[in-house]
């Protein structure tokens, strides 16, 4: 993030405070905040490059349920991004390919169609470039991505799926299949929280302990990193979360400043996707905002302010898309 | 299968043949052979003692793909049982926990409840007997029973849906479990095959290549043993598949007649639970009939009635229940 888009929020958040304070009279004495945050668009932004047509998110969303692309032809996207678990796991680390135990806790795939970085360590720039990542991990799905690529090519259905989603020849290949798992997951928002019909100007779309959690939230400064549409500034801060060794950003950039640097995760949805931090260690929302207070404030967070902002960070919980399971060859 | 019930089947089927050549002139020639079948009923089988109630079926689809209750917190029924692959997992032999694959292929779940007897060498009556057996299973989940109750009772939620589905005190307890899977499993059926359609009276709802087949099935004497609603008499056969040594039924009897017998099973949307047999290691349809053809028969079956049979198959596949993956807590 840069200084001036800290500045920018902060500056926000002075004109909140004196409209809260100055402004005309309002049955919500926390609407002075509302500048400070963005509701959840409909759409997440779309690569000019990678049009998000029905075709596509349908193929995608065949390939992020399909077993067959990993080596043991159990795993899926789905089986960590699990529908069922908010798209995470729910279990500090994730478990892969023949029971391996990973370093870091799976994140949630709800709203990453507004991350601006993905993985904990921001490795890939875009959804494009983080999709084949998993398939090819030796500890998740642990399938080369050509074997992949021959693996579906065995099937029609397949090739009517490619080749109805992007007009070229011999469709099947590694770049489009991260391009159509990138839309479907552009697909995967979660629209109307009670945070978002609040901005919306519900005034009682959240209760007064949630408002005044968005109050600490803003006041405090958890808005500086947790900010834009999804609560994330997709950006890296070192922080060393109870039982965590991993170098994070470090492994990418190498420069020291990145040791122990981790991606603000999104607040979307945060109260399902437990448990919390790189490496999940902290299972509850209450203690990981004591964490979060002590890592980045250096402080105790008094007890009640910590239960407002678990409070607030419940009505970020939005209405997770609802569809069968497709159907695969 | 009783002697008596083959009997009746074959006086049937005579008295089929006499309509097909007797009766009054019809658009199909082959609307004789529809008395030896049975239409798929709209509800399965329900025991007196497990009533099929809303809260229960609801419960049990949640506990259906609930993977907390795997030692590995990853594996839920609906791994191996895999709605998008037709409640099975389209591999050779199962794959569970930490990887270890076991000597079976998985069976479907679709329609199970029509079974007269669960798993491959049937060592479960019904569905309730069978439910919890691979939550155990040292290969599958790995979670003794008492494990996954505890883990169950951390949720608030399974509080109040166990309470819901069951009028009793303490309800979460194993039979419980075991009743609410059984009961979502029961509604898992497949209706509107273009067979059952056939059988209801449209005479164009199968080819004149799949009706050929169902003659072929017929005469053949396929229908001995897959017969009734879900084409299984769910009795015990013995029969050595390409690359088995499994022993079957006999490891749960321990007679000799048993051994390699393995139970009839459901050509219900056979085409969607490739591939097949108790070791899964014949890959398609085709050469899944000729198998049957040399091992019940002794015979190699003409290549036009395999394709034949195998079309017959085909409109076996109904309409597969459509719904949301539930959300866990």
């Amino acid at each position: 993030m840069s200084n001036r888009s800290v500045k920018r929020l902060f500056a926000l958040s002075a004109v909140g405070f004196a409209l809260a304070l100055a402004g005309p009279a309002t049955a919500d004495e926390y609407a002075g905040y509302k500048p400070m945050f963005q509701p959840l668009p409909a759409i997440a932004p779309i690569p000019g490059d990678n049009s998000l047509t029905e075709a596509k998110a349908e193929l995608g969303k065949m390939l992020f349920f399909e077993p067959r692309i990993s080596a043991s032809g159990v795993i899926s996207c789905a089986t960590c991004h699990n529908p069922a678990l908010g798209y995470t796991d729910r279990i500090p680390r994730a478990t892969g390919h023949m029971g391996q135990v990973g370093e870091r806790n799976t994140p949630t795939v709800l709203n990453s169609g507004f991350f601006g970085a993905q993985f904990w360590d921001g490795r890939a720039p875009t959804l494009e470039a983080q999709a084949l990542g998993p398939v090819e991990a030796g500890i998740e799905m642990a399938m080369p991505i050509d074997k992949a690529v021959a693996r579906l090519k065995e099937f029609e259905i397949y090739h009517q799926m490619f080749a109805a989603a992007f007009d070229e020849k011999d469709p099947i290949k590694p770049a489009n299949m991260a391009k159509a798992l990138a839309a479907f997951q552009r697909t995967l928002v979660t629209p109307n929280s009670p945070f978002d019909r609040y901005l919306a100007g519900d005034d009682h779309a959240m209760s007064a302990q949630q408002k005044r959690g968005m109050k600490a939230f803003a006041d405090r400064g958890c808005v500086g990193c947790h900010r834009g549409p999804a609560l994330t500034d997709s950006n890296f801060y070192p922080i060393k979360v109870p039982g965590s060794t991993d170098l994070g950003r470090y492994l990418v950039t190498k420069k020291d400043a990145d040791k122990h640097a981790f991606k603000t995760p999104t607040l979307r949805n945060v109260a399902l996707t437990y448990p919390y931090f790189n490496n999940g260690n902290v299972d509850n929302l209450k203690d990981a905002i004591k964490v979060m207070g002590k890592e980045m404030l250096g402080l105790d967070l008094p007890a009640k302010e910590v239960a407002d902002i678990e409070a607030f960070l419940h009505a970020l919980t939005g209405e997770v898309p609802q569809f069968a399971v497709p159907s695969l060859p």
